[in-house]
């Protein structure tokens, strides 16, 4: 019923200021007056969360279509505050009637662990006589305290401790100097913090103890590197220059590029979120995605021996994939005319803050673009692309994730994500066997076996959003060799299974038939092939998950059972692992499996508003290589558009060289057009 | 004894001149010499291939190892000729003594056909009165003939003509326009050429007729653009300058960048061939592959319908991926500070010929190298990378395929191949069923299902040539959860597989466990992981063969049957589908299956010289976006270090931006050094 309230609520245009987009994040004078408003009305509570509650999708429709007269959704912000005692309280403000339109509590949960709750551990785990006295047995005395430092995790989920009191697991470390690498150095205990108390109500010791290693530092930051010989000399400079500066135009949170049309939203969990994309097929706007996020992952880790089963973190669910992005103020991590957004967060006490340049966006020279040349005069055609990225990059603890999405000129959506930082590490005894569950990565350094399985979220809107997904497979033709049908046995076709329910579309990557999935507009077909107009996801990192079915991680993480899901559309539906992750049992699955039981396995997905959810990513045994810090490990998939267009889409990019048969013969072989870069043609 | 003989031959130091590194392809004057010695010998024959007869890999290892004192391999040529009759020859020149050292008459083979060959087939089509019969009965009156035009085709193999005879079919087409695309214009019937005799002795004709289309051109060159509209003037300059040069030394054909040694040969059949590649790891100059190249192709299409089956081109062995090299002497292919290699090769009067430009070599900024940040203090480490590129491209008939191998700083080696150019296409009538075989693109316009499967050749030298190949599958550990091995079943771990003989070595590839193969070194461990060095082959697009067991393709593409095949090394095992590939019937099938079973399913290949042999690929199935000309689509594979080096081999890059604990706490946030293209660094 939040819901039909908010259906009614319309936005009251202020006629002095240019209102926010809807899709725009909260600016921080909306987080400051959402605040406001909680505090008058519930007193002093800690902020979790204060962000764009997104409009409902029919009005947003509605809207779109006809912003002139269509009723403007309205602003409204989505709470999630911790009262005194723990109670967690979810909420939602609307902004332009100043009303809180929901505040429920909602008893045993536990809302993501945020930086500001991590920052505390830290101090806390240093004070502590239990803590100070495990040091102590493996070599650390309690006047180097201040060398000890913790990765503070969220418990995932312990069932000694269940889900009422608010936890955080500390991964130990030590550095012998500030600017040494503590990740050489772990300690094997693991101590147990209550967020509410601030102590550490529990610490576990493994039955084997592991004293502190006394393997030298294994360090990246430069002062080391200079010790150790100083840096490499021989890397001359590539400059990459615009000087007529970029090709895109930002509207605000809106930019046009090359037929493209996006709006560039951001929030604390989820990171950049992707809306209302559109491709201007010569002339003709058509709607090719209404939402596109990475919606949420985990990490399980392989060790089986306790408690490492608790590593298997939710870094978007858990910690917010967002509220961990990194201010690209100090620039270095792109190249060119760099266009730059910041993100608006609230922190705990109700304060709006900022991360500078928290999304980068550019253009990136793409190399050929198609080129042909004939054997018999050598007329030829030779152009190059471009494409735009629209990237963040997010710090996990000791992992760094960088997260890329590319437009292409030809229609293509590219996701590429870039793994970076720093492996995990336990310790490890001088002679101890990791058993297969870890490499040593450097003396006492065992790297514990891993996957990082991510979550796409698919909203399409092939020409419009009724949408339908096909399986397809690459399948051999009937008729064995030496058959009419089949003589020379070559027949082959492109299987398509089309999904009808939530059930059937439950699908895992199949390499013997290279499987894609087409989320296809069966309405429409293409002019020539007569087929649906649709994107086809083409992802070929798809591990499955490997922990077990009924294992902790499969009952927590539903979204990583399959490759692929697909359920009928639901405007609350957005988080796959459920809205709030932290210490859930999985008993019963949040998110995608309740959503599906909920709605009904076996109700209709056909031709009708779905979104798809694509579970992809790498299992990663370390290696010595991987040390002290990881050189950048990508991954990748594509969403292509095919049948969509009637003709290649990027005949009109000028061509970098080209010269017809004609002006061959005749002699002539300047193309007379202009490079794409706008230099003059080469001849 | 070929072998023996050249065993016994070294090279004769030319006292003014210097001696061509043995790895060098055949200079022109080489060339030039080897022709002169065979006319004088053996008198009029037309030269089908003059190229390196590569050194013998137990001399030339020895000479690696020692150039100062072991004997230098002979420079020597090697010589595939064709006598009046047909009769083809095949010979060894050795180049130093001056002395023909093999010459041996081949029955019932066909050496691939050469450009050459292809040009002169559509000229004889136009004026063949049964070919202009058949254009007459789909509509080309005979005064349009020189409208009509055709892509010769190897015929693959047809079991009516055999092998004896030399001939190609003709793929024919029609231009209203001399610069409209053919391809939109296929004609239905195909005509067969007689290379010897030139002339046509047959034309299959299918049962039902295909008037010529009658659909108005679909073009890509921009007189037609232009007359369409236009180009988009939308698109800002990006500029890639290195104003300081390139940060690679080319020694000859011997490059020097960031640690890697490359030596960069050619071939008339697989273009580049990279040898003796080598990584200098802290002034330990370690060989990592002897011998890198694409070996052989095939690309069958699915259309069971005769004659489509004869569509499988094996574009390395049958027509050289080195004879059908673009000169980039028109630029625009590369941006940069480029540094370019010819090609030589012989003509079929005996005359050397130049491609101009035929190999790019330049840099590439790569991104990010490794990134991490300490949530703490913001301490934090930001370093880009660099990618160095060897590419060339070939055009086989209407396909483009863009090959680059690409060097990594870390260590990886790339391989990237771009597919563009244009669809093969054949007619369909107005309304008639495609029957799932292929798509129409565009009015009677048919682009049929294919592959294209690729055999990437590896000769690992991992820290010397004694190497293993294992099978890696990534898997649960035992026990069910809750059991006490893995009680939260969350055990998994890389399950290694020695390959201990070619026929264990048959393998497929496992999505469901993310297979990788190692190319091992037992004999040495890394000394923190225990674990033997290593290069993993990462490969994801290994599509099956979808051709059925039996199949003429199957029989005739013994390669393309595994994603990967471990062999013993041999100095003549260079091609997988063998020798001369054109008109093999595949009973038996050359290559690989033959190397096989002659020397054995069960011979060791544990700790010993070994090669692996990979297919991948992808399948394609048309769409309109593809037409009138294909948006480049690639396809990527990596050799990645593992348990190779220490320690990440990249820790010296200098860093873009970085600032340590102690910087901070102290107030300086400047880390000192340069960002790795020169400039100062950001603070």
């Amino acid at each position: 019923m939040v819901l039909d309230r908010l259906q009614q609520l319309t936005h009251q245009v202020n006629a002095t200021a240019p209102a926010p987009h809807p899709f725009d994040p909260l600016t921080t004078g909306e987080i400051d007056a959402a605040v406001a408003l909680i505090r008058k009305e519930h007193g002093p509570v800690n902020f979790n969360a204060v962000t764009l509650y997104e409009p409902r999708k029919a009005q947003m429709m509605a809207w779109l279509s006809n912003p002139e007269t269509a009723p403007r959704p309205a602003r409204a912000a989505d709470v999630v505050a911790i009262a005194p005692g723990g109670k967690v309280y979810d909420g939602i403000v609307n902004l332009d009637e100043k009303k809180i339109v929901q505040w429920e509590h909602t008893p045993n949960v536990q809302p993501l662990i945020t930086m500001e709750d991590l920052q505390e551990v830290e101090f806390i785990v240093r004070k502590d006589a239990k803590v100070i006295e495990q040091c102590g047995i493996i070599g650390i005395p309690p006047e180097d305290m201040h060398k000890v430092y913790c990765d503070p995790w969220t418990i995932g989920y312990d069932e000694r401790f269940g889900t009422g009191v608010r936890l955080q697991q500390a991964l130990m470390y030590y550095r012998p100097h500030v600017d040494d690498s503590q990740y050489t150095y772990p300690l094997d205990f693991c101590p147990i913090f209550n967020a509410e108390t601030k102590q550490i109500i529990h610490i576990d010791v493994p039955s084997v103890r592991r004293p502190l290693s006394k393997a030298s530092p294994n360090n990246y930051l430069p002062e080391a590197i200079e010790k150790e010989g100083g840096f490499r000399k021989d890397i001359k400079p590539i400059h990459i220059t615009q000087p007529e500066g970029v090709s895109f135009q930002v509207n605000n949170r809106t930019i046009d590029w090359q037929n493209w049309n996006i709006h560039v939203g951001f929030n604390y969990k989820e990171g950049i979120v992707l809306n209302n994309i559109t491709f201007n097929d010569k002339g003709n706007v058509r709607p090719v995605f209404y939402r596109l996020s990475l919606a949420e992952m985990v990490v399980p880790y392989g060790n089986p021996e306790h408690p490492h089963q608790r590593k298997h973190a939710f870094d978007l669910g858990e910690y917010g994939g967002g509220y961990m992005t990194n201010s690209l103020s100090l620039g270095c991590d792109c190249k060119g005319a760099i266009h730059y957004m910041d993100a608006a967060f609230v922190n705990r006490a109700g304060a709006s803050t900022i991360i500078k340049n928290a999304i980068c966006i550019h253009e990136e020279d793409a190399g050929i673009l198609f080129k042909h040349t004939d054997f018999r005069d050598e007329s030829m055609v030779v152009t190059r692309g471009r494409k735009l990225i629209i990237s963040h990059i997010f710090t996990a603890a000791n992992y760094e994730y960088c997260v890329y999405w590319i437009f292409h000129q030809d229609g293509t959506v590219q996701l590429e994500i870039k793994l970076t930082g720093i492996l995990n590490t336990y310790s490890l005894n001088p002679g101890e066997d990791t058993h297969g569950w870890g490499t040593e990565v450097y003396p006492g350094v065992n790297a514990h076996n891993h996957q990082h399985l991510f979550c796409l979220r698919v909203d399409p809107n092939i020409d419009g959003p009724q949408n339908t997904v096909f399986q397809v497979d690459a399948v051999q033709g009937p008729g064995e060799p030496g058959s009419e049908e089949n003589k020379y046995g070559n027949a082959f076709y492109a299987k398509k299974t089309k999904y009808t329910t939530p059930l059937e579309a439950m699908s895992d990557y199949n390499a013997s038939t290279t499987r894609t999935w087409e989320m296809a507009n069966t309405n429409k077909l293409n002019p020539y092939s007569k087929k649906p107009v649709c994107y086809k996801l083409v992802s070929r990192e798809v591990p499955p998950l490997l922990p077990k079915k009924g294992s902790l991680v499969y009952k927590r993480a539903g979204f990583a059972r399959h490759a692929v899901h697909v359920t009928k559309y639901s405007d609350d539906e957005i988080h796959p692992a459920g809205r709030h992750v932290p210490q859930t049992s999985g008993e019963p699955s949040n998110g995608l499996p309740a959503w599906i039981e909920a709605a009904g396995p076996d109700c209709s997905i056909e031709n009708t508003d779905i979104v798809l959810w694509h579970t992809f990513g790498l299992t990663h045994f370390p290696s010595p290589e991987d040390y002290p810090i990881m050189p950048a490990e990508p991954m990748t998939l594509l969403l292509r558009p095919r049948n969509f267009f009637d003709r290649n889409p990027v005949l009109d990019v000028p061509p970098s060289y080209a010269r017809s048969p004609s002006q061959i013969s005749s002699g002539k072989s300047d193309c007379g057009c202009q490079k794409n870069d706008g230099s003059s043609v080469l001849v």
